[in-house]
């Protein structure tokens, strides 16, 4: 049986395995219902006030201000629709669709949005920020790393102009957190979204940062967990998988970040040896690992069907636009030309991955392009 | 050591072993994002159809039917909140704070809900819904079993009085489903809320049942996860566990409930000869196992501390209700007297209990009751 190279990191993780072992105990034994006031109950209720410290720790936040929710999605649609829909939200063209199509539903129940655009290097400048900025702004959301292109954006930056105006800043860093590392009070971020299968963490799971004194109104209803802002019985093997993912991942990050720069370093100069032509979307500063490839004149679609038949799964665009056959909005949104878009792959590296896996995939993608 | 015995099944259950080990592979090595094209997703995707088609069997539905959420709180404020709010909701005095919550914020953003009643019995009559329903009704959700009372709804009557002025029906069936058969085409329901850790499936995953022509707005924006209907990654593993548990529960089903029966009858017959005065709550058509218990001139959070001390895990009310130490919502409903409110505890039984748990609760139960 052929080998099979997973290069997808950017639309999920594997679990790791010590975040699994971690996760068992609440799976079989420790089942009670963390709401509940007998003995039984208290060591879910203390592993999840662990967890809380544990991911508040790598983030700089406080452990009041970490929300679980089932994931990325509910963290951005969270923030997005908790806004009063009197107030401008502004944000980019090239956001993930859970961004997007939250604004849409922002709109559609009376709210106005503003989209700047990124520039070609994939980068939402601060003097777009600043120019779009008006009188009555209630919500930036820009996101740290663009799910297709890998770059990342001038968080920092963006936060001082939002603040000059009194506007709270929200960053969906789904694709940094666990990557990159994240101080909410040094980068000037309001609010977070995070997802745990991004990180090696389970799937079904994530947070909203929410920095004290930031007013949101909740978004599930229901039961007083999560201070009464997320209703919902705790899914405690995943917010203690959560906590764990993240741990190992934010304390390896340079490691994990060195290694994951070397892959990527020997499939790109594997392909110039073989005289490929390719450009490479996205500027200078791009998280490690996340590679998006165009072909001009090639299929994306039909590159990655045949890197498939060799063993290597890669995606055309993000895992969410899969079923959409049309250029993604985000190339889009660069203005990439037609035939560079159609012949777009996005490979993703992950700390998993190995040296003979980047020249596997190098050999299998210079054969499908050389055939 | 002193032996523990978990009698709080109404708040959650224990993940079953065999439901376990049907989630690990999704757990650790079939990762792939169901979302993607290439031949490594498939096994995931394949999995949640199969989960689809196996929940929808369960309860008569088409498995197109099934939405798979995060659980039972997800799914009702999704019922409740894509309503339109120019039609009013008929719902019960008594249902789950998931929904009474839900209709709170629907009555915020303009909406408007009427409150049935039940009777001192626990049980929302088709007299009161008849009387209540007037011409601009967009939807009518009562709850299947009290969580509090274990008292089941007549749910094909209430149904069938919406279904005569064409008002679609959901029913939050949190405690009914696994523990009662469900048909939904017998029943008549059009909307049905489901969490997957009530029947020994996972916490933070459950599913809505929206019938084939029903129309709801999605509740969480982003990618096309659920038909385009619920975004967010699939929790696989859970989703895959959940239709394992759900299973497991409905082929058992005559055997459990005569299994609990049992440990209910052995449970009230100790009670009865150790002449210990009592009255239930609710009527006589409860759910097995539930058994909402009266101690009037009694304290029933401190019976519940010391039955914790001698190792035995109850409640005072609903799981989202003990933080709160007032009388609870559903006791008030019914209109108890603040005595016996004050006395109340509820003992939920499952079918990992054992005759001897039984024996053992009671047995605690009269020494806590007569010291």
């Amino acid at each position: 049986m052929k080998r099979s190279i997973y290069a997808d990191n950017a639309a999920t993780t594997q679990l790791d395995m010590d975040v699994f072992e971690v996760m068992k105990p609440y799976l079989i034994h420790e089942f009670g219902n963390p709401s509940q006031k007998y003995a039984f109950s208290r060591s879910s209720q203390k592993a999840i006030q662990e967890a809380r410290t544990t991911i508040a720790d790598c983030i700089g936040a406080q452990p009041e201000e970490i929300f679980f929710t089932s994931g990325g999605t509910e963290s951005d649609n969270w923030a997005i629709k908790s806004r009063n829909t009197e107030k401008f939200i502004i944000t980019s063209t090239f956001e993930h669709h859970a961004i997007l199509n939250s604004c849409a539903t922002f709109e559609h129940i009376g709210g106005n949005v503003k989209y700047i655009n990124p520039t070609e290097h994939g980068i939402v400048t601060p003097q777009s920020l600043e120019m779009a900025i008006t009188e009555n702004v209630g919500l930036v959301s820009i996101m740290f790393v663009n799910n297709e292109l890998g770059t990342i954006q001038p968080i920092k930056e963006l936060s001082h102009i939002s603040h000059k105006h009194g506007i709270p800043f929200h960053t969906d860093a789904v694709q940094a957190v666990g990557r990159i590392p994240i101080n909410v009070d040094k980068l000037g971020i309001d609010m977070l979204s995070a997802s745990a299968h991004k990180f090696h963490g389970p799937k079904g799971i994530g947070f909203l940062y929410i920095r004290n004194g930031i007013y949101v109104s909740p978004f599930m209803d229901g039961g007083s967990q999560e201070y009464g802002y997320r209703a919902g019985t705790e899914n405690v093997p995943a917010i203690v998988g959560m906590a764990a993912a993240l741990k190992k991942s934010s304390d390896g990050i340079s490691q994990f970040t060195a290694h994951i720069e070397s892959l990527e370093d020997t499939l790109l100069a594997d392909l110039t040896t073989a005289k490929i032509r390719y450009s490479r979307n996205g500027g200078t500063n791009n998280l490690p690992g996340l590679i998006s490839l165009s072909f001009p004149g090639k299929d994306g679609e039909a590159i990655m069907h045949r890197l498939d038949l060799l063993g290597v799964s890669v995606s055309t665009g993000s895992a969410c636009d899969s079923h959409n056959t049309e250029i993604s909005h985000v190339l889009r949104a660069i203005n990439l030309d037609n035939e560079s878009a159609k012949g777009t792959i996005r490979i993703s590296l992950g700390r998993n991955n190995t040296i003979q896996d980047a020249h596997e995939i190098s050999l299998a993608l210079i054969k499908v392009l050389s055939s």
